[in-house]
C-alpha cells in the first residue's frame, strides 16, 4: 500500500516551492557526475562540490550532469540557482511521489519518469523517480540512487558507438528515456513468466496459494498501469514537435519510444485480461470440485438413509412383529435393502449424477 | 446518504437568484475578516459590519475578504451589491450542495471548491463548500465555518515568506486552492493506512466486520470521486490561459495544482481497484473456508454412514440371523467396519480431499 | 416496461409528417392558455379556439401560449399552420415517446423535455413530455396534461418579481426548463431517502424484500438516466451561443441550468454506485448467514455421527460381545462418547469454527 | 452463430472487385422494378432485362430502380457498367455480410443498411442487407428478396400524398432509410413485450427456462446492437451537409432519422441494462430458494441428530444399564428428547432461522 | 503466454538501431524474390545475393522485393543501406514482437502487419510479422517465413487479371494488406464454428471441458484483439490522404480494407460478448444442477430423519415401555411413520420443491 500513497502530507500547508524530500533516503551521500562530450572528445568526472559543474553550463559541447541521491536539499538548491530553475520544479524533483509528467518552460524542459525495479524478495515492483532537466547545452538528471540502467548509456557514449555521440542534448534525453522504457519490458517478461507458471499450476492443482498469487499479480498490474500510463502522454508531448529544444532529427527516435510505451501499456492490459480469465478459471474449478464433493455426500447419504431406516425398523423391540419370526425374514430384509440401494443407483445413473 | 443528496428541494419553484441557505448552520454568527497586503505592508482586521470592507475595493493592494458562515443571507446580499455580483452567483454561494465549478464573468471569476475533512467518529469524509470570488484587486472567500486550512496561508502572508506577498490576487487564489487540494492528500493517506490495516487483517482472519469496512471504504471512494472529479475541470480551465484575471506568471503554479488534482484522482482510482481486489479476496477466502467445512462434513458423514448402517443391520431383532450366533461374529463385523472405513479414507486420499 | 418502449409502431410506414398522437390520453379536452406580458403590463386568458391566439403572434410583448393535452390533433395542426411550424416538428410534439432534443430552425427553436413525476402507488417514476417552441416574440409550450410545475413560473410572472418580467422570450424558455430540472431534484431526494431507509434495513435484517427494492431502485435509476442524459446535450447546445434567438444576457442563466443538469446526472451515477454496493452487501450478508447455518449443521452432524455409530455398535445383537458383559461397560461406552465429543469440539475450536 | 459470422472466406485471395454472392439465395429469380415520377406524373414497370432501365438514367424525373435478389451476378454487373459503378461497390452489394456504411464517391453515394425481421419460429432477429446507390436523377436499391417495408413507400409515391412526390432523389433515399429504421421499433416493441412477460414470470416462478430466455434475449440485443450501431454513423454522415447530392431541404428529415436511430440505440442499451438486472434477480431468487431448502435440512437434521443419538444410547445391549430398569426410565428419556428438541427450536428462533 | 510477451529483453541497453532478431528462426536460409512488372510485362526471379535487386531500384516499373526469413541480419542491413532505410526501421523489421504500426518518412512508408494463422494442434492463433517498405517505385516485404497468403497476390499479378497490373506500388501495398486482412476472416470463421459447436454442447451436457474451451476461446479473443486493434489505426492513416506515396485512386481500395478491419474488430467484440454469455449460461446451468442435487439430499434426509428417530425410540431397551406390549403397537408405529412421511411429502409439494 505505501507504494500507492507516499506520505506527502508533511508538505501540506507549506509555501509552494519549499523543498522537502519526500521518500526514503536510499544512498548515504549524494553523488554528482559530469560527462562532457561532442563528436571528437569525451570527458567524465566525479565532482566534490556543485560549483564545479557550473563552467560546463555555457559550453557548446553536450554536458550530462547526473545527481544520485535527492535527500541533500542544498545540492538541489544550488543547482537550481545556477541553472535558474523554478522553485516549483525543484520541489517536484525532491518529491518522489510525483507522477510522470512533462513541463515545457521554454528555457528548459522538465521531465519526471518512473524507473521500475522488480524486487525478488517481495515479488513486487518498486519504483524510483528519475527527473530530467533538458537545457540548451546540458542535461541534468536526478536519481534516488545510482542506477545501473543509465550506466549502459554512459558506456555507449564513452565508446562513441552508433548515433550517440553525434546527437545533441535532446538525443541524450531520448537515450535515457529509452533506457528507462526498455527496462519495463524486463519487468513485464518476469511477470509474463510467472503468470505462465501460475497458469500451468492452475490446471494441475488449484490451491488457495495460486489464488493469492493471482490477486497479487493483479495488484502489481494496477501499480504498473498507474506508473506507466501517464508516461504515454509525456512521450506524446515530446514527439508532437512543439518543444523548441527537441530537434526534428530526434523525432523518429521519440516515435520509437512512443511505440514502446504503447506496447508496454498494451501488454499490461492484456495481462490484466489474462489474469481475470485465470481468476474465473480458478473459481469455477474450485466450485466444480466442491460440487463433486457435495454429490458424493448426497449419493452416499441418499443411498444409505433408507437402508438405515429399514434396519432401524427391524431393530424395534415390539412384542408382536410378525416379520421377525419368519425364517427368511432376515435375508428378506437384506434383499429389500439391496434392492432399494440398486434402485437408488439406477436413479442416479439416469440423472447422470454418477 | 444525506451526503450524496442535500435537500435542495425547498428551492424548487423559486425565482432564480433567490438566496436560500442550503445546508446546516455550522457557526453561530458569521465572521468577516479582511487581510490587506502588498510587498511592503500587511494589515489584518476583523470587521463588525459588511460596510467596513468596501473601502478596500478599489485600492491597488491585494485584499482578501473572508466570510465564515453562510446562513446570514443579509451579509451575502450586501457583499453582492457592493461588488456587483450576479444574484445567481450569490445563490450558488449559499447553496452548499453545489458541485465544484468555475464561472468566468469577465469582471470577476467565481470558483466553487469542496473542502474535505475526515470525521473520525463516523470514519467517513465530510465536505464543506468554499467559494472564491476573484476580482481585479480583491479576493472574497466564503466558508461554511472557520477552517484551519486557510490559516496556514494567512500565516505565510503575515510572515511574508516565499512568493506569497509578491504575487497578486490570482496568486492568492492559487494559494487557497492549493491549500484545499493539499488537504486531500491527508485524507487519502488516512484511507491508505486504513486500507493497509484492512489488508493485513484480511489475510489473518476475514471476519464480516472486515467486509463491512471494505464496503464502507468503497462508498467513501465513490463520495471522494464525486467531490474531486469536477475540480479537475475547474483547475484545467484556470490554467488554460483564457481568463483575463489570471496573469501568465501564475500559470506554472496552476499547472502544479492541476498535477496534484490529477494525482488525487489517480490515487482514488487505484484505491478503488485495490478495494475491489480485496473484496474478491475476502469472498474467495470465505468460500474457501466454507468449502473446507463442507469437506469435513462430507468426509465424516460418508465414512460413518455405511458403518452405522452395518451396525443397524446387526441390531435387527430377526429370530434367525446366522451371523449373530457365530462366535467371532462381533469381531468380524467390527473388522468389516474398520475395513470399509479405511477404504473410504483411501478413496478420499486418491481424490486429494484429505 | 411500457415506460421503456412506448408503442410507436403504429407510425411505421406512414408518410413523415403525419400527425399521430403516441401515448395515453391524459386529459379530457385540450386547454389553451395565453399569458402576455412586458415590464409594465400582464394579461392572462383562457382561449376557446386556436384562432384567438393569432393576434399575439407579431406583438413585441412576450407571449406564452400553453397547450395542455396533445390528443387533439387539429389544435396542433392549426397552431402549426399559424406559426409556420414544420410538419416533422408537429409530429414530434404529439409523439410522447420522443427523447429530449433541441432543433434550431433559425425562425424558431424546438425543444423536447421530459417532466418527471414520482408515482407513489407504484413507487416508480412517470414521465411526461413537454415541448417548447421558441419564436421571436412568443413561446409555445405543449404538455400532456396541466402540470403544477409551470404554475409557479406563471405566478412569478404575474407578481412581476425578480428578473422574470424584464427578461424576454428566451428568459421565459429558460425559466420553464429550470422549473423542469428543479423538479428532478425532488425525485432524486425521494429516492435518496428511500435508499437511506433501505440501507438501514439492510444492516438490521436483510430480507428478500429489500433485495427486490434494491433491484427496483436500480431499474428506476436506469430509467432516470435514460430520461435525463440527453437533456445535458440540449442545455449545452442552448448555452453554446450559436442560437440566434438566445440573447447573451440569458447565457449565465442557462449556464446555471446546465450545472443543475450535470449535478442531476452526477447524483444518478452516484446513487447507482451506492445501489450496486448495497447489492454486494446484501449478497455477502446472505451468504454469511448461510455459511453460519451450514457450519452449525456440520458441527452438529460431525459431533454426533461418530457417537451414534458407537451407540449403534453396542446395539448389535451378536451373541458374543464381551464388552456387554462388563459391569462398567455402559459407563465406559458413555465416557468414550463424551471423550470423542470433547475431542471434536477441541478440533473445531482449533479450526476457529466455534 | 451463423448470424454473427457469415461465410466470407470463399472471397479470400480473390482479386478485389470480383463479384461473389455471399449469403443465402432467398428468391428464385431476381426481379427488377422501375418507378419513375415527378410532381405531375407517376409510372411503374416491371422489367425483363436490365437494359430497359437505361433510358431512365438521364431523365430529370426521379427514377427508382429496385432489384430483388442478389445472387444473379450478371444483372448487378450490367447495372454497374451502365451507371459506372466501381467494382468494389458492386462487390459490397452482393456481399450480404457487410456492416452498414456510407461511401461518397462524388458521382454517387453508396449506402449499406440492414433490414431486420423478427423470426417468430426461432424467436430471433434475422437481417437482410439493403444497398442504396444515390445518383443525380435516380436511386438504385438492392434487396436480398422482395420486402414489404418498401412497398409502403411505393404506395405513398403512387398516391402522391405528403411531401413524397415533391422531394427529389435524396428525399426518396431518406424515405427508404426512414422505412427501414421505423421497422426497428416494431422489433424493439416485440422484445419489449417479451421482456415484460418474462419479468412477470420471473416474480411468480423462476424456472431455468426463464433463465434461458433471458440469455437468449441478451444475445439478441448483442446482435441488434451490432447491426444498428454503425447505422448511426451512416445517418450522421448524411446530415452533416458534406455530401453534394443531398440538398439542404432534406436535412431536417435526415435529422429526424438520426433522432430515431439514436432512440433505437438508446432503447437497446436500456433493454440490455434491464435484462442484466433480471439476470441478477433470477440468480438471487434461486439462491434464496436454495438457502431456504438448506435451512430446512439443517434444522431437521440438527434437531433430530441428538434425539436419535439418545435413542441409540438406550438401544445398546449392555448388561448393566441402570436407567433401563427404572420404571419411568422410558418416559424420562422421552421427556429429555422433547426437552432437547424444544431447546433447539428456541435456539433457532433466537437466531431468526425459523 | 509467450505469445503475449516475446523476449525483447536482450535488446535492453543496446544502442537504438542495433539489429537483433527477436523471435524464432522459422526458415533455414533467407530467400529473396523479385517480381518486376508494369501493364505490359512481368518478370519473376529468385535472387542469390542482395546486390542483384539494386538495379530495380530506380526503374519506373513496379518492383516487389520479398524477403522470407529475418534471422539473417546481413541481408536486412544490405537492403537498408541500398534503399537508405533508417536503422530504427531495420531494427523494427527484425524485432517480430512489434505491434502493427505505420511510419511515414516521406521517402518511404514503413508498415508493420500481423499475419495470423490458426494452429490446429494447439487450437490457438499464431502470429507472424510482415513488414512492408513502400518506396517510389518499389515495395519491399519482409516475412518470417514463406507464406501462402502472398502467393495468391503473386498469381494475380502474373495472370495480369483485374486492376492488379494497372495499379502502382501503392496498389500493390494495398493488395498485400488486403490479403492479410482477408485471412483474418478465415480465422474468425474457424472460431465462429467452434463457438457454435460449443454452444450446442453447452445445452445438452455442460462438462468442465466445455468450460475450459470457453476460457480458451476468450483468451484467443484477447490475443486476436491485441493483434488486430492497432491495425485499424494503421489503415486509417493510410486512407487519410496525408501520405504522398499513396495516390488518390488507391483511396477507395483502402477504404474497403478499412471497412474489413472494422468488421473484424466488430466481430471479435461480438464473439467476446457471446462467449461471456456462454460462461454465464454454463455457470448457471451447473449451479442449477447442483441445486437439484442438494434438493434431493434435503428431501431424502428430511423425510427419513424423523422416521429413523421413531424407529430408534422403539429400539430402546427400557424395561417398561407400554407401547411395546400392545398387540398392534408395531403396525401402529409403522402407520405413524407412513403418516409422517406423507405429511413431509405434502409439505414439500406445497413448497414446490417436488
Amino acid at each position: 500500500m505505501p507504494r500507492f500513497i507516499k506520505r506527502t502530507s508533511k508538505k501540506a500547508g507549506l509555501a509552494p516551492g519549499t523543498l522537502i524530500h519526500i521518500g526514503e533516503k536510499k544512498v548515504e551521500a549524494a553523488r554528482i557526475t559530469v560527462i562532457d562530450y561532442d563528436k571528437e572528445q569525451f570527458q567524465q568526472k566525479e565532482l566534490e562540490t556543485v560549483e564545479e559543474c557550473f563552467p560546463f553550463k555555457e559550453e557548446p559541447t553536450v554536458t550530462w550532469i547526473n545527481i544520485d541521491g535527492l535527500h541533500n536539499i542544498e545540492i538541489i538548491e544550488e543547482i537550481g540557482k545556477c541553472f535558474d530553475i523554478h522553485p516549483l520544479i525543484l520541489e517536484d524533483i525532491v518529491n518522489t511521489a510525483h507522477r510522470p509528467k512533462l513541463e515545457d518552460l521554454d528555457d528548459y524542459v522538465f521531465i519526471v519518469l518512473k524507473m521500475l525495479y522488480y524486487d525478488k524478495e517481495s515479488g513486487s515492483v518498486k519504483s524510483e523517480q528519475v527527473s530530467l532537466i533538458l537545457c540548451q547545452h546540458c542535461l541534468i538528471s536526478f536519481q534516488e540512487r545510482e542506477g545501473d540502467v543509465f550506466s549502459l548509456v554512459r558506456e555507449r557514449i564513452r565508446k562513441g558507438k552508433g548515433h550517440t555521440r553525434k546527437g545533441g542534448v535532446d538525443y541524450l534525453a531520448y537515450a535515457l528515456i529509452d533506457a528507462v522504457v526498455d527496462h519495463y519490458f524486463i519487468i513485464l517478461e518476469t511477470f509474463g513468466e510467472q503468470i505462465e507458471e501460475l497458469e500451468e499450476a492452475l490446471v494441475t492443482s488449484p490451491t488457495p496459494e495460486i489464488l493469492e498469487s493471482i490477486h497479487h499479480m493483479k495488484k502489481e498490474m494496477i501499480y504498473l498501469r498507474k506508473q506507466v500510463w501517464p508516461l504515454r502522454e509525456v512521450v506524446a508531448s515530446l514527439r508532437r514537435g512543439e518543444i523548441a529544444l527537441i530537434r526534428e532529427s530526434t523525432n523518429i527516435f521519440l516515435a520509437d519510444v512512443y511505440d514502446h510505451t504503447v506496447h508496454v501499456i498494451d501488454t499490461i492490459e492484456s495481462l490484466r485480461d489474462v489474469l481475470s480469465g485465470m481468476l474465473d478459471i480458478y473459481l469455477s474449478t474450485v466450485s466444480n470440485k466442491m460440487n463433486e464433493v457435495m454429490k458424493v455426500l448426497t449419493i452416499m447419504a441418499t443411498i444409505f438413509i433408507p437402508l438405515t431406516f429399514i434396519a432401524g425398523v427391524y431393530g424395534m423391540n415390539f412384542k408382536y412383529m410378525p416379520e421377525l419370526e419368519w425364517h427368511w425374514g432376515y435375508f428378506g430384509a437384506l434383499s429389500v435393502m439391496v434392492g432399494v440401494g440398486v434402485l437408488m443407483v439406477f436413479y442416479f445413473k439416469r440423472k447422470t449424477w454418477l
